[in-house]
């Protein structure tokens, strides 16, 4: 399996993290990517690729062009603006304010957020473009008859959503492979998303269309991250009606639950003749995750990497969630060795 | 002038306000209803009095019941859930995402809020059923045949919304105030709100209301904290149509242009009737505030009571914004001075 990575993950790097009424370290930090291409390169899969220079054409063919504009700009706004600390958003449009663009940095900061646990740092614009090139190189394997790829995306993507960031996401790396994998003549595309939050960005992106199935296994919104979206009774809107499937689960989800959700979401696929795979890959569904409620072992990624390879679709994943534990280097290599091995 | 004022006011002493991507002491302290009252009393003003309990009916006729509930339990949940810092938001349910009410604290606390620099602390509740005892004392006073009456509320509560809290405010004093006018018999009540920052809070609890009228002179949204309501073409809806109107002003005005805009709101006021008027007081409008942008002196406050005498109605000032300097005082006794001697 081909891998695309690159050292500018690192430029990621941020020193805070709003997290019970603290500032502390973010959990998303550059350790985990060492981590996972460590135990990659241990079960033996390919050597990392750099990958190739895209430019933002398909990233704004998904994401808001004041959106991204906003996040190339933002860090150094914020510090034009004498702010001290890392930009964290503090005021935001909620129910019945008016969605305007603001001129104000502070504001803007707030106007593109869903949630101010995901401070904007020196850097983050530089790796989300890094990690953005890593999926769009993967995709192009595939386009170039691959049967898998895997995009050490680093920071993820599947919270960004058209036009705001948060959960560690600011380009929305799976959304914009998937798109590139469209472009590149497949008529429909999936994306599965198995991290334990649900893939709010993905979903708020594909809603409308019927291109680009969105399937997603996670943490039941009401007690996990993002909480404002991936309720079951979300379906898809307009042509997209049908083209969404939420299967949240609840606190102590063991392979058993999360194993039978899984194949709904693989028989959708499927059902809709899908040509091409992205996988969202988390692996904070981990027993041990330090932020989330699910209890997957480390065996239980393999045997996830064998039943995602029983699709028989040409499959990129592009790195989300997993935190905390020396084992999310174990687990990701363990879904690659699956799916290979199946 | 009666003067409503309680202690209780001291239990609102929160650690952290999220500023600049920092965690910093709250510009929104005990100390700015010290220099007040102390202002007040120096100018020769009535003996501050303990307002009445009241209980909470008023308050659920403009706030809703679960906001409510939220914000009484929200402390003790918070600590209960075993976070260390006090209640910020750190998610919250953005455009395009569902207004679903969670389960989860940390997600009660960001679905509840439209603001993260306003931190949810011990005591919290207790100061802000004070300061809307306060209000309603004060309201009492006008219905009982009073010229005037001053509600020396802390916490502010101009921007808290029907649902939302943020930017230092819980319960919506004035807003509640209102309320209470209304329901002793008065049948058109005008909010008169002169702080520095939009009173979105005041603004979306009437905006489809024809018996109170909201008039609010403020900074820009595009540039002026709470940025996301507060726009000119904000107007009001269905049968509230006229009766919002909103008077934004850009940075480094003056008494000139702000006194013109004054005299507006006041023709609005004497127009639809206005039996009774509640002002939101913040004299954060001063040209020394550390977080405003207007350029008043204090010799205009005075003549800011002036004016607002002149339109004639029994009037409550509720305290609002204002911090930093110690002519917050001084600003404060010299509307009420100004209201007096006019």
């Amino acid at each position: 399996m081909r891998i695309f990575f690159t050292e500018q993950h690192r430029l990621r790097d941020a020193k805070t993290e709003l997290s019970g009424g603290l500032l502390v370290p973010p959990f998303e930090a550059p350790f985990r990517l060492d981590l996972i291409m460590a135990a990659c390169a241990a079960q033996g899969h390919d050597a990392p690729e750099e990958p190739a220079r895209h430019g933002l054409d398909v990233a704004l063919q998904v994401h808001d062009a004041g959106y991204v504009a906003f996040l190339e700009t933002a860090w150094t706004r914020w510090k034009e603006a004498g702010y001290e600390g890392e930009a964290i958003p503090s005021c935001f449009p909620a129910r019945r304010m008016v969605q305007r663009v603001p001129t104000d940095i502070d504001a803007l900061v707030g106007y593109y957020a869903f949630a101010a646990e995901t401070s904007i740092s020196v850097g983050t614009w530089e790796a989300a473009v890094g990690a953005m090139d890593c999926a769009l190189s993967g995709a192009e394997a595939l386009s170039s008859g691959a049967r898998s790829a895997f995009a050490a995306c680093r920071p993820p993507g599947h919270h960004a959503a058209i036009d705001l960031f948060g959960g560690y996401s600011f380009l929305n790396n799976a959304a914009i492979a998937a798109q590139a994998l469209r472009n590149s003549g497949c008529k429909k595309v999936a994306v599965l998303d198995v991290d334990f939050h649900h893939g709010n960005g993905t979903q708020d992106i594909f809603y409308a269309r019927d291109d680009v199935l969105f399937v997603s296994l996670h943490g039941e919104p009401q007690e996990a991250f993002p909480h404002f979206l991936g309720y079951a009774d979300e379906t898809g809107t307009a042509e997209g009606e049908g083209f969404t499937l939420n299967l949240p689960m609840g606190r102590g989800t063991g392979w058993g639950e999360w194993s039978v959700a899984l194949e709904k979401g693989l028989e959708a696929i499927g059902r809709i003749g899908a040509e091409a795979l992205v996988v969202s890959l988390g692996v904070d569904t981990f027993e041990r995750d330090p932020i989330s409620f699910f209890k997957l072992t480390s065996d239980d990624f393999t045997r996830a990497g064998e039943r995602i390879a029983s699709a028989g679709l040409p499959t990129l994943f592009c790195m989300e969630g997993g935190y905390g534990v020396e084992e999310i280097g174990l687990n990701v290599a363990n879904v690659l060795t699956g799916f290979e091995s199946a």
